[in-house]
């Protein structure tokens, strides 16, 4: 599983504080912690007024880079400055995210088509978040289009199948677990990612939704999540589940990640 | 889904002391507090020698039912135990269990036919644990014949398909989900439940892997577990995914479980 560390947000009102105060050890902290809880990318988003967004993304990208070598993702609703902000990070990261919508995959995938950048992408475009699976799939088969167009391997794409909040679904994920399926299918190297909170949106007892979606996302080939590593009951889930899906070998990462304290005893 | 709730089983050691100290508050505490959890069946099984097992059996149903109208599983190695305690409880509940080894459903299937009993039928037989998939489909095969010899409706059976330890395999489990699709496909009111700790056997950190192969074992057809209902985890865990799988429409019964306090936030 790859894990995206999505805790350094401005949208966090403890990390919104930090930036407010230039508080470079909290944020330094963030971007350690996470690196040796497994993450495999930091995901770094300034949530700031555009006017200002550049600048933090520098100061943010530049803290964590002092403490890890983790790649980062980059992660802003402008194309522009995952485009810009891309070009300070020390190796190739995750650019977080492109769609459909307007000019961001052709801002950005010329800018990483001859790197080793990967890249998030969103089946949503100008008409907004697709109410059904087909459709969605044809938003992914536009992305694959430009990603032929632009020489960028499956293999560098995270599909974000854009999961919508459960409370108002009558059949559950199934729509969604299709489509994870549905892309595994035509492009087997290929990533599927998302956050695990969306799901969850207007219900109580969130965390159980949470990790249960993770849990069967997973199983429909979900292999990329954007979550807080620090969690150690979802990342000790995440481990279970890829041994239970058969990508763990005699359980091997599961015992090693256990042994390096990622999860732990559990009540 | 069905909770068979688990606690009062003489291999705990807790229950092994209470049934050695006849301490009936201890029993009648947690019938009480598995039925308040959501039970849907208090598993009474006493683990003691078998001189003494019907007499410990009886002790146990009677504290059962006088605190609460949750029927009961009565589980025992020995069918001839489990024909004799049934008979002993007020309302039908579920003997646990058969399987193929020796005349057990022989035994079972004639005292159960004309009642509203169910009944737990595990798919080995003389040979042991089947180690395919095809092997144990066939065991089913053969208990499903002896239920249409013995007029037992698919509805009233819960097919064990006996998951194996986690650590030893090296696909995951793969196969047992595909034996639940198999089951639930070709008998669709059929129910398939399973304990939920079997798998992670020798493995540290063991919940985890309970948990995400219960999540796993729903979303593949499992809707009966033998499980500890107090715990608020697995609880909540359970009642998330089966809105995630479609099972509860906009989130009606988490809502109300959370509301009821049977799982609750969570950290």
């Amino acid at each position: 599983m790859i894990i995206i560390g999505e805790k350094i947000n401005g949208a966090i009102p403890s990390v919104a504080k930090a930036i407010a105060e230039k508080d470079a050890d909290f944020i330094r902290d963030l971007a350690r912690s996470q690196s040796e809880a497994g993450a495999n990318f930091i995901d770094v988003c300034a949530s700031v007024d555009v006017s200002v967004e550049m600048e933090t993304m520098k100061w943010l990208i530049d803290l964590v880079q002092d403490v890890t070598e983790t790649p980062i993702a980059v992660d802003s609703p402008s194309a522009e400055i995952c485009a810009e902000a891309l070009k300070l990070c020390n190796r190739p990261g995750l650019v977080n995210s492109v769609s459909m919508e307007g000019k961001k995959i052709d801002l950005i995938f010329p800018v990483i088509a001859d790197t080793k950048w990967e890249c998030a992408a969103l089946l949503c475009d100008d008409t907004g978040i697709p109410k059904s699976g087909k459709k969605r799939l044809e938003v992914f088969a536009a992305i694959m289009e430009k990603a032929k167009e632009y020489n960028i391997d499956p293999s560098r794409l995270h599909i974000d199948p854009l999961v919508e909040m459960l409370c108002t679904s009558e059949e559950g994920i199934n729509i969604i677990l299709d489509v994870i399926r549905e892309i595994k299918k035509q492009y087997p190297t290929i990533h599927v990612t998302g956050g695990a909170s969306n799901i969850s949106f207007n219900l109580p007892a969130r965390k159980f939704v949470n990790q249960a979606f993770i849990v069967l996302a997973m199983s429909a080939g979900m292999d990329s999540a954007i979550i807080n590593p620090l969690h150690k009951h979802m990342m000790g889930l995440i481990y279970a589940t890829e041994a239970l899906i058969g990508m763990d070998e005699y359980c091997m990462e599961f015992i090693g990640g256990y042994r390096k304290g990622l999860f732990g005893p559990v009540k």
